[in-house]
């Protein structure tokens, strides 16, 4: 998986993305990562991105401009990798981050993680000039119904999300699957040694070693635990077992 | 608002939060970071602060020891704090960042810039012994359907939320009242110079100078892509009015 993020904060996605597992991902060339710096593409003298928004109103927009020509430079960028690597070029899969796009969910991330390369684009200040965004982007994604100061966050949640779900990137498959959404339920509480903390006892029959008493408990903990903090959830996956 | 972060990533945090208006308002004193690093309060001689799980499973679990210390240290800090600023200690706000917690929206971060001081512990590897999480635990937030590999981004995601509501760290509090989900809308199209731009023009209403006009094109260009996009929100507005 290649990543390709244009962004006024390269700092911030390099950060984001050289932490814990994805770090050794990336040292393992499972993934890469390479940010394009928005303000480098600006032709404006004192090196402008944004300007006021037509119609009055307050805050800054970025302009078509600088993005613009971002863009054709990760387009350039993509195509020389494509001829370095004797591959055909893919369709360019643009994802703006935008609390206005589809939500992200497990089942996003799991589509969106069988890809090969995936463009970011991360906003700032008020948003972007629509007229770019028509123009380039051909995904709008949203990581939940709240507002943030830039997209840098959610692209990183995004990559984060995706990047944990190829093959060899974290240490176990297993792991992927046996968690909170990949069977539509809440993750059962779990307890690691002293057996008793703090006059706190660990659930017996996570220690009888009694493999299908574990999985059974398992279960009725996930249900129980959706059905109180997430009535949602637990109906969707009561209608989808009817 | 001072926030106080339980983690095993500290830089992450930190880098993530000295970046834009959040610098600003960090350098003038409208909010406080203080990082504190969970592996530094385990009393394991190889510094390990993960165990395996009971009951069998993938990957490694958090365990309570260094969470607690921790989160004692937190507490002491806070406590000198209080008492150096002649104020009343404040019950404690730990928030702990987990897709089981309830789910974060721009209403969440409404109540939680609020507070004075915000408490976030952020998990790793497969989560963390239940029996700490309610020794610790007052709120588990949850920033969206997804599963990531550890708390910091959502922890981060949550911050630059609240932050931007805080009078006087977006230069113009009209700015957060007049943006998706503060009436339950998603934002309209925005544009800023040039009026032409690859042959793509401006609105024609948002030149007029009409204020009460352009008032009424955002309304609805609000409606219509609320009503398209998100037909969840769309029927929710629609109810909240009759």
């Amino acid at each position: 998986m290649n990543y390709y993020v244009m962004t006024l904060f390269p700092e911030l996605i390099e950060k984001g993305m050289h932490t814990g597992v994805l770090y050794r991902a990336m040292e393992e060339k499972l993934l890469s990562l390479e940010c394009f710096h928005i303000r480098e593409y600006t032709v404006n003298r004192h090196k402008r991105v944004d300007d006021y928004t037509y119609g009055g109103g307050a805050g800054m927009l970025m302009a078509c401009q600088p993005i613009y020509d971002c863009y054709r430079a990760v387009e350039t960028r993509r195509r020389l990798r494509a001829w370095e690597q004797g591959r055909k070029e893919k369709p360019a899969h643009v994802i703006y981050m935008s609390p206005q796009g589809r939500v992200f969910t497990q089942s996003v991330a799991e589509e969106l993680s069988r890809e090969e390369e995936l463009i970011f684009l991360c906003g700032h200040y008020e948003g972007i000039d629509e007229r770019v965004l028509e123009e380039v982007v051909t995904d709008t994604i949203s990581i939940g119904d709240y507002v943030l100061t830039g997209g840098e966050l959610p692209a990183l949640v995004v990559m984060d999300s995706i990047s944990r779900l190829i093959p060899g990137v974290l240490n176990n498959d297993v792991s992927a699957e046996t968690e909170s959404f990949t069977d539509g339920l809440l993750e059962y509480p779990q307890y690691t040694r002293p057996e008793e903390w703090m006059g706190k006892k660990v659930p017996e029959v996570l220690l009888s070693g009694h493999h299908a008493k574990v999985e059974a408990w398992r279960l009725e903990q996930s249900l129980l635990r959706t059905k109180e903090r997430r009535p949602d959830l637990y109906e969707k996956y009561l209608e989808e077992r009817t």
